[in-house]
């Protein structure tokens, strides 16, 4: 199973399916036209609600990164469906904000700030060319 | 007011309100040993529910930010009291894992990344430079 899910953590568990789901896309695990579990066979594998599922499928098809179809249900989209645009960048900076006032607040200095993020994209990038799933 | 809340947002009310306070600090419009409002004033300020202040201040306090004094209520602590410390950079990265994993997967190369990291921490900089609270 690609995808773990720490019941004891902070972040709702459809954000981390959805994380998951992320990281088995950038890792190669789930390539483009592959099918996702369907929602009651996720639900039942990590024991959690139906609507949980849902609503995580429902996050990463509105993201770009699968679609649903009829008959084969979840379906991982092709990179080129969710490229990131001035939406995403939006959001980005959105997210960001917060994250990066809080680092200012604590006294963290822009330079440890980006070194955390590129230690953080090359562990990405490992994995990504580890499965060499281009 | 130094505070605005946008009932339409995504982000949670009282993240909000935490975002804001860590802004208003960073800005030097809230400094150290200063009252902020009682839980009941902002909450009837904000036109929002009491628990959602209440929870907002809780987590303030969990991280450092502010003390709740018996008498003066919440007060804003000294920057000692919430210096960037190992807690703190493993839960930054926990936050982080997300944003990158997405951002790699759209294609998103780390300096672009971190250059929008670079412009938000500028944005943060002037705002504390301009009102020179060190």
């Amino acid at each position: 199973m690609w995808l773990t899910i720490d019941l004891t953590s902070d972040v709702p568990i459809y954000t981390q399916i959805r994380n998951g789901i992320l990281t088995g896309i950038l890792s190669g695990e789930l390539t483009p036209g592959e099918s996702l579990p369907s929602v009651r066979q996720l639900a039942s594998d990590l024991g959690i609600n139906l609507h949980t599922v849902n609503k995580a499928y429902g996050v990463l098809k509105q993201e770009g990164f699968i679609q649903v179809h009829r008959k084969k249900g979840a379906v991982i989209n092709a990179p080129e469906m969710y490229r990131a645009d001035d939406g995403y960048y939006a959001r980005l900076r959105e997210q960001l904000h917060p994250l990066i006032a809080e680092a200012c607040c604590r006294g963290v200095s822009i330079d440890d700030f980006t070194d955390i993020c590129g230690q953080i994209y090359a562990h990405y990038q490992k994995e990504a060319r580890r499965n060499d799933h281009e």
